[in-house]
């Protein structure tokens, strides 16, 4: 398996990407490698600060980068030696088997759109986080959250169906419980969009459709395995429960449950529906992010979750 | 003042709510009467059990309950000896200055139609609620949070006014923030409501519009004092900050700026935009959150808020 990784991506970087990646070879199995996409001199010039040889990583020297600031679409097309531009080459290529960055959400997303493209039969790519649950083999999936801020019905029940594969593939759920966010338990409940959805949901024979969850069932013991929603709404709730993780945080009361809030463990956000595997991480990523970033590239890879749905949709 | 308090609201009345009412009564000045809208003998029986005199109570005999099960509109209609009923005849005679009930939502949004109705100009009545601060003196309102799943733009705007009007009426706050849930802090960020709204709301003489505000910003130290979104997403954001407060709580770490989260302490819901001072209590209310609801309730009288919204909306 090689796992490509954006070493000029977020804020911290080639500092915290280089640490993250050095601090992942630990744990990786022998037959995994990586593959860093950013300046060879200054990979080298860590490699040796650290007392690790160069060669265990492969180097794609990837001399320009794209910026924050920068025009996604623009900078994807002209920037062509930046490290997202490479990385997304090879993936499309296949001679990498995911890629993952901390850099600009924007241009990875225009990489997915230039190169490897949605899975026929997918309407809308999205991306997905877990809520965090108190046990610890409990795994609730939230998508979307943010790529579509407006969804159509038809389109939530497709990220059901994704949520459902992703939930199976890498947790080993059998008929996983899949519900959608809204604001009652009725089938009457909720926005136009959700009780239309409920509609094409509950007889969906494609996932085990088990009604509606509200707010207050996200977290902590959700009934459900995959909860799907509009990218307005999940990015929005996402937040929140960050917002609440820092503040708990400051308060010092942290415990074993408030810091599966941490970003730092989460690693990054997976893109579904595409013809790859592509996490995305957090802008402001530190090295233990960034290392959590690359260990969920490879659970993703191994759980082939996008030849799945791939599978499914065809 | 006259505060009419439905004493057979909510799953634990009329024991909770007479105890509430009985609470209320230790801090609410000589010039307040409560009315209480509930059977007279069991009124009557709580108070000599408690050694208060009855007689300090307005009572209203209501021998009818609108149960949580009834069907709102027919109940209304049909229970016209009902608590709720009775409530609404006499605040829309103004024998009374406002009505509390943590009774069903449906028949106090019923009542609200049939009796005092939307301010003329309104297009769409709302609830709000406080999000918590770290600040005592800081205060950020919700709106709306359930009562309108789908909203326009221009009720978007129309919340925008009617909950800057709240904020400056209950606590002095002069031309108070006001900002947009969305996903991102640029105009061009959020779904297409929220991407209309924005542009109504930027160069709108009616409130001082500070932009957008993302899920994290909501607890702790909101940048607005106001916050607008669509009642299906304030719904689900409300209600994810509640289950967070019951997993604190559950993990022992509950502090003073926490239990800003706890509904005992927060009274009740407002609706707004309504002729009338109306406050719809948590279904689960004890006499803790009643007695809060009625105190909110003498607050939210006093500020005159529905008054200075139909001045505005004249």
């Amino acid at each position: 398996m090689r796992i490509g990784l954006d070493i000029m991506g977020g804020d911290f970087a080639p500092e915290a990407t280089m640490m993250g990646a050095i601090a992942a070879l630990k744990e990786l199995p022998q037959d995994v490698k990586l593959v860093l996409f950013g300046p060879q001199d200054k990979i080298e010039e860590i490699c040796q600060r650290e007392g690790v040889d160069p060669k265990v990583f492969d180097i794609v020297n990837a001399t320009e980068v794209i910026e924050m600031g920068d025009h996604p679409v623009k900078a994807f097309a002209a920037k062509q030696n930046s490290s997202i531009t490479l990385g997304f080459g090879m993936l499309h290529k296949k001679m990498i088997d995911g890629f993952a960055s901390a850099g600009s959400t924007g241009a990875m997303l225009v990489g997915v759109a230039a190169t490897i493209k949605s899975i026929p039969g997918v309407i809308r790519p999205c991306i997905a986080t877990e809520m965090p649950q108190f046990a610890e083999d409990k795994h609730t999936l939230l998508l979307d959250i943010g790529l579509n801020a407006d969804v159509r019905p038809d389109v939530l029940c497709q990220f059901a169906q994704i949520g459902a594969i992703y939930i199976k593939q890498l947790y080993g759920v059998e008929n996983p419980k899949v519900a959608l966010l809204n604001i009652g338990a009725e089938e009457s409940k909720g926005n136009l969009v959700a009780k239309e959805a409920y509609g094409l949901m509950k007889d969906n024979s494609n996932f085990n459709f088990v009604g509606n969850v509200e707010g207050h069932q996200l977290l902590g013991v959700c009934p459900a395995d995959v909860v799907v929603t509009d990218g307005f709404t999940g990015n929005i709730v996402l937040k929140e429960a960050e917002g609440l993780y820092h503040i708990i945080k400051k308060s010092g009361h942290t415990n074993e449950f408030f810091e599966k809030f941490n970003y730092e463990n989460l690693g990054g956000t997976p893109v579904l529906g595409v013809n790859g595997t592509v996490i995305i991480g957090h802008g402001v990523s530190n090295a233990k992010a960034i290392k959590a970033m690359v260990m969920q590239t490879k659970n993703v890879i191994e759980a082939q979750i996008w030849q799945k749905v791939a599978e499914k949709f065809q």
